[in-house]
């Protein structure tokens, strides 16, 4: 596992071997993708029988459910803490780019896997993880309406900018690796100043 | 095809067939991923038989090479346009940005392709593919340092500037679909300005 931030994501409540089920289908599916991987592939991976993985999970769709909507909770609450951080929209928003990003920087290998996969995911997990995404650029939007209002942002079209701050975290993944000449945290810092300047903001 | 400028991106000097398979390729890779798509659903997919696509190309990575290669291409190319366009830096950016944004948001399917499946390429390809990307974001950095220079822009740090450019640009492919509610070219102009406040820009 190259990525620090994948421990994280299922904490204690869960079974040692859930967990390393879950760790075994997120480095296959970064590998090869979802639909080349096999349940086999994970379950060795993991060091099981296919066998033993249908006890925890009934096929490798449910384990993508499962990354998928654990990765978009966490950055869910995380942007949810920003916009409680604060009253000030400018604070809310810094502390929710520095965070999203680095969120995104660490667990890229998560993200890659939470963002572009989403087509694969079953019919009902699909409309859980769209409800989660709809709330986290809501959240966003809403810290943006909030600072114009206040005369603190300058937006001219604020659905576009909501769409330009989640993008640019999200993109993270993508790009970001080990070797990046940033860390997590030094990269939030600066994009949360690239932000700020975006939306106007009077002493961002 | 749900996307008009994969047919613009391999014009007129390929044979017919040639043109069949790529647009092929594009659709079977982007519905399964490179690594779960064989010959054969590429071949079906172009109404040929799978002895009839190795007449072409000799597998499915030497298709993925070229759409990957002609699609870092062109966008190197708008991207050097854009830096031609003018010898003002907020004239070059204004135009590579809405230019960028324009070609991800239009051609979102091979945009998605070309970025997520850079690891699948053979190494020689892939080395080729790097270099373009090195030179695209070379272009972007220029631009930038020669408007910091100019006192036309005020960055902080001008290598994460042009990263968080060029990956707004890239990471339209990911969410654009024809359902959006701003054409490629009001999202292109949108984007503009959100990167020239970015950068500082004077009079952006």
């Amino acid at each position: 596992m190259t990525d620090h931030a994948t421990a994280e994501l299922w904490p204690g409540e869960r079974t040692e071997a859930a967990r390393r089920l879950l760790l075994a289908a997120v480095e296959s599916f970064a590998r090869r993708g979802f639909h080349a991987t096999t349940t086999r592939d994970i379950a060795t991976a993991a060091g099981m029988s296919p066998a033993a993985l249908y006890i925890h999970y009934p096929s490798k769709a449910a384990l993508l459910a499962e990354i998928s909507r654990t990765g978009h909770q966490s950055t869910l609450d995380l942007v949810e803490r920003a916009e409680a951080s604060s009253t000030e929209p400018v604070e809310q928003m810094r502390r929710l780019v520095e965070e999203f990003t680095r969120w995104h920087a660490h667990g890229h290998t998560v993200g890659r896997i939470v963002n572009n996969e989403l087509h694969a995911l079953p019919e009902e997990d699909f409309a859980a993880v769209a409800e989660l995404r709809i709330r986290i650029e809501e959240t966003v939007l809403r810290i943006i309406a909030r600072g114009v209002d206040a005369g603190r942002f300058e937006v001219p079209d604020q659905r576009t900018a909501a769409r330009a701050v989640t993008s640019l975290g999200i993109d993270v993944s993508r790009w970001y690796t080990e070797r990046s000449s940033e860390s997590p945290e030094e990269l939030g810092r600066r994009y949360a100043v690239l932000v700020l300047r975006m939306l106007g903001a009077a002493g961002g």
